[in-house]
């Protein structure tokens, strides 16, 4: 049974539990995080805080703990539960109060609870067989770059998709993809240019796309950020997509168009091999 | 303090918890309703159930419990907490089980929970003075027919109409109104047409539209059900909105005009006191 952690104290799973007055459930009035982890190391650790930092000031919301706290808990946990290969999922909410639209007053405190999961991530089913993906309008609210719990439209889609036999969805928005069910969304032109959306509210800004830009730049790749087309996609060489789980995880169908050889892409299989490796040697 | 109704058991409320890992929390993949209660009674009951029963079923969600056992706790809670006046909040989630976007199998229950507020409805300072409104861009998610717990939006909008003086943000699509942060929205043309926005995926399926409606066709007024823009509201002779909690609210003020003499208007008035008489004798 895994240890977790929940405001202030590591508790067994079983036993882990928030107010039913908590705002993250009675107002998706809460924020996340999800890191990682290879060899026992975090990955992408500093990204992640920082974009956790961004969402709890975007929607004026306290920090329950200080960076070296959430440093602490985060390795506490990895050891606690074993953790080789998997994650850790974090979440901040603005606290149980009676409900209210109005926030409540700072005597609130912040509910934080973290909590592992083991996955063996590196080796991976999906990324050797390659993605099939439906296309479904993006019907989220407008503010997809704050990373909150409000992610049940996510949920139905992903649910959807395993429904028709596909892996998982991507959204469209004005004829143009924005990004996947939790995950950012690239293509492969014909001339080897990757292709992905711009950063703006209607996308989460990736810590895994920026890291997975940055090892594409060094292998002197070209990369275009702006919004590409569903014809566009459907004709690409390639496709994937990127997340602090699946890390590069390439894309072999779109809405039943088979992309390139429909096998996953040489770019694709290239960049998860060099993300994994730098990620590796620079976890924390 | 109160009782409150958790997954089978009455329990007070600072004993009241759900696990961290239910997917109300973790996903917003969760629904409520909110039903008020007169002189003791419930207010518009039955139309709450049918559309908690729509909301389930939109959202493939297991019911926990039967008719007869939801009645059942919302009567003794009522009773439990010597609610005369005042609301009682139900929300049920696909329940507690590890994180993933798929939903998780039969085995796991739904999460049922029930709380009471003992609020002063009738008499009303706010309804007395009317409210003022600002309008903002209504950026929620495209599936606002159903009530989920995906709030932050609405509990964003409605904190800055306050930070900024005024008393409820109603959002605009596409240069029209479409509802406020909790309430549907209304004007009362210079002919004394009532217009209020059709229902769509847009708005919620107001039980208190729905009635109040009802109560406008047998007063004989006219009435018309399409978009209207924030030019007419502007210049509407009136302006209210309607909730459960709220009834019939007249509003005074849409960012900074006023509404017809800026006080409430005699269409509202008698609404709000002809839909208050006809919901407590229709009360159960």
């Amino acid at each position: 049974m895994r240890t977790v952690f929940v405001n202030g104290s590591y508790v067994l799973e079983n036993e882990a539990s928030i107010s039913i007055f908590d705002r993250g459930s009675l107002f998706g009035d809460a924020v996340y995080e999800v890191t990682s982890v290879l060899d026992g190391k975090l990955i992408d650790y500093d990204g992640h805080m920082t974009r956790l930092r961004r969402s709890l000031d975007e929607l004026k919301m306290p920090s329950p703990a200080s960076d070296e706290e959430l440093l602490e808990i985060h390795r506490k946990l990895v050891e606690l539960n074993g953790i080789e290969e998997g994650l850790i999922y974090l979440q901040i909410s603005r606290g149980a109060a009676d409900r209210d639209f109005l926030f409540p007053g700072p005597d609130v405190k912040p509910t934080l609870l973290l909590f592992t999961q083991k996955k063996s991530l590196i080796n991976s089913a999906l990324a050797e067989r390659g993605q099939k993906i439906i296309l479904v309008d993006d019907l989220r609210w407008r503010r997809c770059d704050i990373k909150t719990v409000q992610l049940l439209y996510a949920s139905l889609v992903k649910n959807q998709a395993h429904d028709s036999g596909a892996d998982d969805a991507w959204m469209v928005l004005d004829g143009e993809i924005t990004e996947g069910s939790s995950n950012n969304a690239y293509i492969v032109t014909e001339d080897g240019t990757i292709v992905t959306r711009d950063l703006s509210s209607d996308i989460l800004h990736g810590i895994t796309r920026k890291a997975v830009l940055k090892c594409a730049g060094e292998l002197q790749l070209k990369i275009e950020e702006r919004p590409f087309t569903v014809a566009e996609a459907k004709a690409a060489k390639e496709a994937f997509s990127t997340s602090a789980t699946s890390f590069v995880n390439p894309v072999i169908e779109i809405d039943g168009a088979k992309i390139g050889e429909g096998t996953p892409g040489p770019v694709a299989r290239r960049l998860r091999e060099v993300y994994i490796a730098s990620s590796k040697a620079a976890g924390i």
